[in-house]
């Protein structure tokens, strides 16, 4: 056992917790030493999420618990805000995969913008690299801190920042609708989170205003060198699972649909494990990517002259989130990128 | 009995006409004077539909078997292409309200290219109002032939005929989101209506192909004087009932996302019984209209100056569907235009 | 308007109470006169539950801000235990219908066993009448204070209780296997409740010590004449409404599951506009009552000799709460006992 | 490659033939060396179940087009009826592990009663082993024909058996209650597999009379050495996989719940891997097995005496079908009975 990388899992009562550890849980090069949970500390994690009953683990413990040094890797799944504290305390030795929204805006008014209050970790945020696997390779496989993205920009900038980097579309006219299953908001107890609030029924919230619409302007504006605003409009639908960006672009003059298409292909080809790009004119569906940290895209010439729309699908709590983690974990540590992710959806 | 009027309800034996049959029998003015079902004739109505048969209903018969005489006005929910043959068969004194698409594109060589065959029925299509209540409330109240709009076109046209209409909005630029439940592709036996293809997934389908944008090209077109494409994608649910419209807009430069809440407000006001504005940067959700003749409108400005986003939501069996039919119905006989129509929604 | 009797619902933020809304805002006889919810006190109906938000509603105020004297009859959605002290601080000649489990044990001591505490109003214990329509309809309409039953007992005993009195069945080996949809779980917020927590699932709860089992006990006891002991064991299924019980029963010697049948039949016929007795050998679905107020009933003979299965459905928001209560109320007020209770189901 | 074992599936098309394809392309032993699909034939098997579009897979072809020389193991998905004419065909030194009812009852006269006509094949139904594979393990090892049990009796014989066996209850009272996700229908068109007839609601069918009930019969008669005959009803549910059966059983007299618990923790010790017996008292979730090999059994002491609940859940697709196919096979061809199968359950 001693080769073994030993990781831990910060927050892990929560569902990205849980698909952390069901992922590692099968994977060749690592051993989960701790898992934290405040409020549920001192259960068995079995007893928390009885479907990883079977597993060999350790009890939740708090974070003060925790012994830094045994651990190679810090998996951090905590809350927006008490993050960035968090992190200021782990040993700087020691590598950190973190999914909350603390270290990724570059731009310190934009994080006070979206989140209410000035930046606690300053010179943490400059050294985070923002861990879209896809896009930023080299920099999370150097990195000490890789702040994954959102499940939304997951879904909208993998097919988006080359198409701007080529100059195939146009910056000024992008329009984002996505929707994502309901595991998304957490295990937190909220109303709009209740069965009988969410099945049968659909509904947008934070129209205009949803928080992840930040990291894609970012991410978007450093693609094309200059400043974007895309329209992004989050729904939720009544699945557990999945999340698809339907994306309205305008072409720049002179390219057509079939230059989308290409240009994805060219980008997301034979290296890339995870993103697939259909056939032209094909789109997917969430369910082909159920479990999976997979990403799938469709490129569609709209019926309108000198329009495209693209659909990505994911899994929000895999490629959109505990899936990605991993996939960085594996470049920080020197893993095959692949290993512990590699299973087929779970269809029906 | 004999001053009620006497209804027959073509193509009775799939979801639209059950929903007829739930809504006309609580109505205070008609009586349903047969039921046909080619397939299913000789069936009780109780047992193609058992959450029906409570009620006192005739027996499924064939179009065949009708005499038109003794039927005032003639609800018909057949397959498109079918349809004009029939409706071309029923005398002319017979009032006649269709939910095919055979009679709602009024340009002929439209048709022939989204349907993929010339017209059968061109004299009926010429006299044919289109039915989308709100929009053509006089004329359908003197129509002889209604061809009620799909389901989707409800949902975008309701508010965006208004804002063309007052040049609110710019034409050339306007993108319509669509989610629907299930229940919209009928209790025809197709591969993807399978509940274990449906649920717990989504996916998109005739991305910028779908045969409705043809009314919602052809409507916008009208109220703009000139001709108007709009992108346009459908999604499937994993719900029964219940769609839901993002639509993305391009203000006229000087008018705001006020001007929009403005113009529908003033467009849907007290007179409207069944669209409702909600107040302004609020949005509806699908559960609010299940099972009504509702339609939900809310209105935000986008984070992009100039644009805004309408999310516009009906039960599409309803509103989209057999409620529009019966109150046009309610027009043509002249009856309260609510009649039947009343109900709260069904939530949770 | 003076003529509406006028109604007040004490903890109308629940399911239950909206359904109370829903069903009373089509009652021809009665008016909503106050709305209570302690802790939503001062917010607008239609803000708590949108989809009724187009109906014309007094706001929600604490039951201190009451005035007795202005409501002819109090329905009581309250939480079980709370609920004895408020019902006795009501004056005594206003009429109560309640849906709490605090006055349907007739056994004090089987009261204190379940709910652990002594009784608090035991002299309005003596006073009640259950309030299950069908088998208590004398004295329910001569009742002041009215004990609607649990949804799961409604299911079970309108089954039972007949075949119980009539000998048809033996008391000692009767198995009632239910199964509930989400909402009678009602709107507070608990882990179990969560839409990740429920879909795609399902699991037995309570097993063998669920508290309604105490009524099915209490009402099979009294129709025997004789201590009853049945195993009950409750189910929860990823959909809104419905319950379906699956009743397992030994004949007594001599009679067969037609007995069983012709005793339901005879019991349940013409008079009763609420309760439909299959043909022999057919079962029901749960939606073929969503929605609505009916009980739906099939009887089977079962492969082992001298056995029979009977199947029960039910919508429980409707007949298994809420529905039941208007039934009541109209017995209670002399309405005709279907008035505002006569829709079809909502199916698909 | 040369010493993966070249396996064939017959029948790929259905849910089960595509639940083995994702199981097996993890198994570290086994190459898929033909997919078979008669109406299918000619298309690519990532075109008819895009969620395995990744797999580098064979394309689809008819039977009459394979080679058996070039398989192992033949998996036979077919419907009931024409498997035991094809697997007649086979040649008689090629293992196969079947999943329809032709081989399951030795009692030809149960299978002409159930099946409607004589055996096609009677020398193999000698010869075929019954494929629970906890109960038959070393005859399974051993034999060239498996057949593997339905859904339902997987999940009520595992918990049975044993305590028949060592008469722990009684025989003449057995009650199985069990409720399925809707792709144990498979993937046929049928008007009750549809999204809207079966979400939002629950029924019983073939009750007192499904097919199934006669491997129940079967096993526990010969388990107990007489005759037995269970109660059993199944039932819909709207989810996708999971298996739920709840079973009330009568304790022989001097036996108590909890020695029904120190049974079947006895039988299914340490050396098993699927089977996990809950402590005394608890009850197991379908979404904990969710598309893994599981089965978790819980024991409740009933209220009435002498009598207890047991509640036992699988995943109707894996051990209820293709995951014990593999570990059939996995015993038939020597491998480690857990290979392809060690997966954690995907919550939520």
């Amino acid at each position: 056992m001693k080769n073994l990388a030993n990781v831990a899992i910060l927050g892990a009562s929560g569902y990205t917790g849980a698909e952390l550890v069901r992922l590692l849980s099968r994977h060749p090069g690592v051993r989960i030493g701790a898992l934290t949970a405040d409020r549920k500390a001192g259960e068995k994690y079995g007893d928390v999420f009885p479907h990883l009953a079977g597993l060999d683990l350790p009890g939740l413990v708090t974070i003060d618990d925790l012994n830094w040094d045994q651990h190679d890797l810090i998996f951090c799944c905590l809350p927006h805000g008490t993050t960035q504290e968090v992190i200021a305390s782990i040993p700087r030795n020691k590598k950190v995969v973190d999914l909350s929204a603390d270290f990724r805006l570059r731009d310190l008014a934009a994080y006070e913008k979206w989140y209410g209050h000035p930046h606690r970790a300053v010179d943490l945020q400059d050294e985070a690299v923002f861990g879209l696997t896809e896009l930023y390779r080299d920099e999370i496989a150097a990195a000490r801190l890789v702040a994954c993205p959102g499940c939304y920009p997951t879904s909208a900038l993998l097919p988006l920042v080359p198409l701007v980097e080529q100059k195939v579309i146009s910056t000024g006219n992008i329009v984002i609708d996505s929707k994502s299953g309901v595991s998304g908001a957490g295990r937190a107890l909220k109303e709009g989170s209740l069965f009988s609030e969410v099945s049968e029924a659909i509904h947008a919230y934070g129209v205009a205003n949803h928080r992840h619409v930040a990291e894609i302007d970012q991410e978007l504006g450093r693609a094309a060198g200059a400043p974007v605003i895309a329209s992004f409009t989050p729904h939720l639908i009544p699945m557990n699972r999945g999340m698809l960006s339907t994306i309205y672009v305008e072409l720049v003059p002179g390219k057509s649909a079939e230059d989308i298409h290409a240009t994805l292909s060219g980008r997301y080809g034979e290296g890339e494990q995870f993103v697939r790009i259909l056939p032209m004119g094909e789109v997917p569906a969430t369910r082909h990517v159920r479990g999976t940290n997979h990403a799938l895209i469709g490129v569609v010439a709209d019926r309108r002259p000198g329009r495209a729309i693209i659909v990505s699908v994911i899994d929000n709590l895999v490629k959109g989130a505990s899936g990605q983690m991993v996939q960085n974990m594996n470049l920080m540590l020197g893993f095959e990128e692949t290993a512990g992710l590699m299973q087929e959806a779970l269809f029906p």
